[in-house]
């Protein structure tokens, strides 16, 4: 690559009417460069980190605040790193809500950590596009094996872990939790009409809560899937779906000659924290074949926790179980952890299998391609940053790091219920009580202990 | 957060049985850890760099490499980063295909930079979620300007910025191109149900040619659409879809009571780089009120030197338009580029709006919220990694390494014709000449030229 030798210095002066017949251009990965500007970048960021506490979490800006700081048009020559961190420093940094500060209580917290920060890099530096195993091993090979590993600390049944399943069920790392509905609802419903026919799509019926994330509607609506039902909770059952409320709602769809495909079952809601109960809807679930995905976003980090793994209790009845380590797992986003019990199932709806991408090994069967896993074809090299993450902190960390937050919720609570001006939104069982107080804390501690 | 600070020694000893009531845990972003290892990561990397050109390119491991070397389950306990970079030297990147290797001509081309590096760590640092204006307001307006800047430099017409739309179209950041055909198809098909009712979905026909990438078919069955035309090319056009084909196979769909919706042009195909001719198709497309992306995956990039613009012209009759950042224009994976005429109609379809995530900001629409123009929610500070490459090249330098590659490929394509064995597979409009020499020197020099 004799062409690619550093030169910066002379590109300018090109006129964009007349180009150049062979020009020496820069070195876009040239090593020193990359060391020197890599290490910059590291000490702004921790000095950012040093720091952070300082700022209003919530940004102050108006809106559209940037574009007068900021020229009409991208700039014709190179400008250096010293510059644009100033700029990141003087009109980046005011504009971003701090979701590393500590005193970040909104939404679900900040999860980064310096293992999934440095998991990140390793992968943005290698750089590889994993879709399926030829393009790079040790991508496809290091996720399966780290979902394995994570499943295991979780106590998922085997049928969910690739090794011990006979290689019929594993796991697999996706953006968020609105793709693994995705994936899961489309393996669900294609499932369903290679059966009955795929002009029947509009009979469909998809089940949640009034409480199940927004995303599972989302999800049902790119899918094509009309019918999508949010069954009421109450209060007095701390806002968990009764399974005699999923039944009698499945009664009525198919008397109404509509086809029961799927239910996305929630440990831990983002509104309430409530926890379905697991075995029975899946009890239900298993008369009717409706695949249940089980969408555990925050609380699953905690069932690696012995003393909380009851949450998930029932798991066993379920089709895919999926969290996101972004959120609660120390792992910088975007990271959602799913898990199948047939990854048939998936493959069926999502594999492609275009001759620019065929090699011996896929046609072998005997390696993943996870783009047949996933809605898209690229993929990063996923796994780096949960191996690191697991590696750096240990299993018996982690629990105490989560055991921590849960501690802080507890007392906490029982700072609200000191309060008159506060209740308990609902009966808490045991398990979802330290799920409910953890979010309480994160949700509510900055108004009102005015931390910021 | 007093109870955060670092303690990582004694929280080995602990019982996982017997939770610790107010143990002290690590800090997981402890700032000078950070820095540590954040300085330790980046000499890692600037050292595979410097020796990259030296592994063979294609990984020379046997499926299931990785698992003998890695241990059964998850660590229980902290290992130092030193014996995990270890491991990373030893047993990944043996199982790794190097995309960042000058030697490495697959799929599309390593298009990794310094510049694009630190643009994903500065994302990954501060580790924001971008999904509503005010989650960081930074985040959003900096990808508004960002697309507005590249969409100028692209020539793109004035509908499809966001300033000079009145505020109608503009860009967003998404992973690939997988989604931003998915978007947009979702959003034409909503579009048009809306009219005719939404039991009609299994009348939807969308159209693209024999040429056409798989991620084009598999967004079509991921949204429930079941009528998808591969319309045959030939040799003799270049493997361009022609106009008349597309305006045949419509009449005959529409005879049989069909609804055309969507054409999916290409500028660039994958297996023969050919480009299909937009401005007839367009016309085609217009009569039938049929939303045409116009996907112009790893091509796009070229169409910032006025030279090779012509790729693109007639684009001002299509509804969208994307290219993927990540393939040659040295952004580190992923960063698909997608600009509309109509965000409204994609936010029709993909708009939510729970409780959790009501404010002020959304509702005075004057704001953009960016999770409304995608398919998940969460989503990263994605505009740093291209602000950063546009800044630390400029246009100029970055037209002119897109030339250098263009001139390398007439080279190549000199040679070839040099050799009898080889015969170049279309007629060569000049335009996609270029394009089409530089994906032969992309995906054969290796094995021609016996490089690595």
């Amino acid at each position: 690559m004799e062409m690619n030798t550093l030169n910066n210095n002379n590109n300018n002066q090109s006129d964009s009417s007349s180009p150049p017949q062979r020009k020496r251009v820069m070195n876009p990965v040239d090593p020193e460069e990359f060391r020197k500007q890599g290490h910059m970048i590291i000490d702004f960021l921790a000095d950012y980190y040093t720091k952070v506490s300082n700022f209003p979490v919530r940004s102050q800006v108006e809106p559209d605040y940037l574009r007068k700081h900021l020229p009409d048009s991208a700039p014709l020559v190179p400008e250096p790193i010293e510059s644009i961190l100033e700029d990141v420093q003087e009109h980046i940094i005011p504009g971003i809500t701090h979701w590393m500060s500590p005193n970040y209580y909104a939404y679900f917290p900040s999860s980064g950590s310096v293992a999934g920060f440095m998991g990140e890099m390793l992968s943005s530096g290698l750089n590889v596009v994993g879709f399926n195993w030829i393009s790079s091993p040790a991508a496809t090979e290091l996720e399966t094996i780290v979902m394995d590993w994570l499943g295991e600390v979780l106590k998922l049944p085997q049928q969910f872990l690739y090794k011990s399943s006979n290689n019929n069920g594993g796991g697999v790392l996706l953006g968020t939790t609105c793709e693994a509905v995705l994936c899961t609802l489309v393996a669900a419903r294609d499932k369903k009409l290679s059966q009955i026919g795929r002009n029947n799509i509009g009979k469909l019926v998809v089940y949640g809560s009034d409480q199940t994330h927004s995303s599972f509607g989302k999800a049902a609506q790119i899918a094509g899937i009309q019918n999508v039902r949010a069954i009421k909770t109450k209060r007095s059952n701390s806002f968990a779906l009764k399974a005699d409320s999923l039944l009698s709602t499945i009664h009525s769809d198919v008397k109404n000659g509509l086809i029961p495909i799927y239910l996305c079952a929630t440990v831990g809601t983002t509104a309430t924290t409530s926890i379905d109960p697991l075995m029975e809807l899946c009890d239900v679930a298993k008369e009717y074949e409706i695949w249940v995905h089980v969408d555990a976003a925050y609380a699953g980090s905690a069932c690696i926790c012995p003393e909380f793994r009851s949450c998930i209790d029932g798991i066993e009845g379920a089709n895919s179980f999926s969290f996101n380590a972004h959120k609660w797992f120390l792992t910088n986003l975007a990271c959602c952890c799913l898990w199948v019990k047939d990854h048939n199932a998936l493959t069926k709806s999502l594999s492609t299998n275009p001759e620019f991408l065929r090699n011996k090994a896929s046609e072998s069967k005997q390696v993943i391609d996870y783009k047949d896993w996933q809605i898209t074809l690229s993929r990063k090299f996923n796994a780096l940053k949960l191996w690191l993450v697991l590696r750096s902190y240990g299993v018996e960390n982690l629990r105490n790091f989560l055991r921590s937050h849960v501690n802080m919720a507890m007392t906490f609570e029982g700072l609200v219920k000191l309060d008159k001006r506060f209740a308990i939104g609902a009966t808490l069982t045991e398990e979802h009580h330290v799920i409910m107080a953890w979010k309480l804390i994160q949700e509510h501690a900055d108004s009102l202990l005015g931390s910021s």
